[in-house]
Order: structure tokens, then sequence, then C-alpha cells
């Protein structure tokens, strides 16, 4: 797939076919992955990959919890109508978070806890590269963190270190009949671009 | 460009050609940008870009004490010679910051300093797709982050407001002569991924 094809039809897939993924693209998603840029090239990440259904059901019900717990339920009646639809799919997610044929959990190593916005610069860039690679391979994912309300309870669960943060979940499937990639939409660079300025349009 | 080229052979380029950067591929850059996933959609992402020669003086002069006063000199003589290379490397970058073609300067919006590890879940996404898209278009970039030290100067230097926090200094511009693109060193997946279980080998 081209580069910018699945650049720009990569979108959020939150619900899956059954059917099971197999290793062999899993590991072309972490080998590109494992290509993004980190701080120094400290390249601190882990990811861990949930495939027994048993591990996947107590992670999705650790996150069913978290979901239920976030107080977003306000959005299912927002008056936009895409957040409204957001809210909606990411609560059918939830429900269904430990059924996904694969769940990735990605985990940021050596910060302890002490995780400012920029040690994210050293692990998204590498959830973002597993992402589009799912893209190009056919695969849907939706990057989540809201099951870090549990984090201590799922890093005893997985045997997780204390020095290791889990930054993302990402479930990973063949998305269901009807489900679609991209485009997205989005606000245009016009709106977000400035030039040499704060408020100062680009071009 | 191929999705997994791209992707392989995306790295660090710190030594730009003098050309300027056409703006319809800044354009370009910044459309792959705003493609990628935020919490919610919610999108909190503004890029200012910096072509003016005398703010990108500044901007850089910022960029070159903060560097000089990260402490990271030691790595001068890191044992790892890859370490010791990216060193010295980002040192070339820190006295010439201010002179690539163009700067791009990612901000988070919204979170007024509250910035957690999540918060970088909705821009790095954005920060990895710039650098991807720049990639498969020729230009080089490198995702930076020293800069922060001077936070408070640079965010009164142009202009940006009070909750907005710029968490990405991307230089862009064409790799100088004998400067090539990847493909990158890396611990390989065997070494990074478990299953099912922390340290459980994967496959």
């Amino acid at each position: 797939m081209e580069l910018f094809e699945a650049l720009h039809t990569q979108r959020a897939i939150r619900r899956f076919k059954p059917d099971p993924v197999p290793d062999d693209l899993v590991r072309r998603v972490l080998d590109a992955a494992i290509r993004a840029p980190s701080g120094g090239n400290s390249q601190p990440w882990s990811f861990l990959v949930l495939k027994d259904a048993e591990v996947k059901r107590q992670v999705g019900a650790f996150y069913k919890r978290a979901w239920d717990h976030a107080g977003l339920s306000p959005l299912a009646n927002d008056p936009d109508p895409s957040r409204a639809r957001v809210y909606s799919s990411a609560t059918f997610l939830s429900e269904r978070m430990g059924e996904a044929p694969l769940l990735i959990l990605v985990c940021l190593r050596g910060r302890g806890g002490q995780v400012s916005v920029t040690s994210g610069s050293s692990i998204y860039p590498a959830a973002q590269n597993l992402m589009l690679a799912a893209r190009g391979l056919g695969l849907g994912t939706v990057l989540t963190t809201v099951h870090r309300r549990y984090e201590a309870e799922i890093k005893a669960l997985l045997g997780i270190p204390e020095d290791v943060d889990t930054v993302a979940l990402v479930p990973m499937g063949y998305p269901a009949e009807g489900v679609r990639f991209g485009p997205t939409s989005r606000r245009p660079v016009e709106e977000v671009a400035f030039q040499d300025r704060w408020g100062q349009a680009f071009l």
C-alpha cells in the first residue's frame, strides 16, 4: 500500500471479525513499530501481545470497568453527532475488548511512573507505526489509554515490572462486516497551521 | 512510496541542504499529520511553521542553550558507538537548528501544562505521521523536545497562548549531501515482544 493512502485511510476500528491474526502479520506490525524514533535511540518499548482467551478476558474486564468509571456517558447525548458516534462505538468496544482477536499492550520501560508528556515522544510514534502497518495489512486497530485506571492491577496480572508503564492498549483484528477504513473527518490544515507566529495564517 | 519502505527507512536527519521546502510539500506533510488518531477525535494539535530567518534564529538560539544545559556531553564518550554518534550528530544540529530550511513546532492545545504521558497519545502520532509523510516526499526530519527547557520564552516569542504546550520541535529539509535515509538499527522484535505474560517469548 502506498504511504499516503495508509496515512489518509487509517481510522479507529472498534469492531472485529473473530478470525485470528496470523503470527507473521503480528510480527510485521511489531517490526514496523520498532522502526519508530525515540530519544537518543533509547528504544524504551516493549509490546505485550495478548492472545490467550482468558488473559484477554481479564484485561478486557478491567478495561470495561475503567470505561464505565471514566464519566464519559454524557457524550452519548453530545450535540456534535461525530462525538456521540465515537462515544457509542467506544462503549461497544468496552464491552467486547476482551474478545478482540488480539490485544497489544504498549509498554514504556525505565520511567517507573515518572512519565511526562515528552516521555510519550519515545513511545507513541512506535504505537502509530504499529497502527499504520496494521492498516497496510488490512488489520484494524484503535489506540486506547483508559485501562490505565487499573494500571497496577493489570501489571500484577501480567507480571509487568514496576519500572514499566503500560501506555496504550491496542486491540487488533480484521474489521467486522460493514466496517471500513477511512477517509476520516478532520479540521483542515488551514485551521490548525500557523506561520512564524501564533494566529498568523500558513500560506 | 510504499508504506513499509517509508516505515523502515525513516531515520533522524539532522543535516540539511539549504534549499527551501516548497509550500505545497509542507501542506501535504501537515495534511498527513492531521489524519492521526487522537482521544475522542479531539484533534488537540496546532502546527507552527517557522520560515522567517530571524524567527528561526531566535528559536534556534533557545534550542542551543537548552541542548548545552541538558547535561548530555558525557555521551560523547559513551562506550556504545551508536550513542556517541547520535550525541555528536545532535550536537551538530543544536548549533544549526535555526538554519534549518523549516522548523515545525508541534503544539498540544487545551492542557495548560497539565500534560501527562497519555496526553502524548493525542499528539505524537500526529508528529509521527508528519515525519513519515516527509520521508515519503524525500524530506528529512528529527523529533526533538529539549527546547521545552525554554518553553515559556519560546511561547512568549511566538505569541503562543498559555493553555498550549509546545511538545516537539521538528526541523525539516532535504538531507545534506551524503546524508541518507535508513535502514535503522534496532533491537529485534524477539527482544522487545512478549506473549500473554511479561518475559514470555512471542511466537
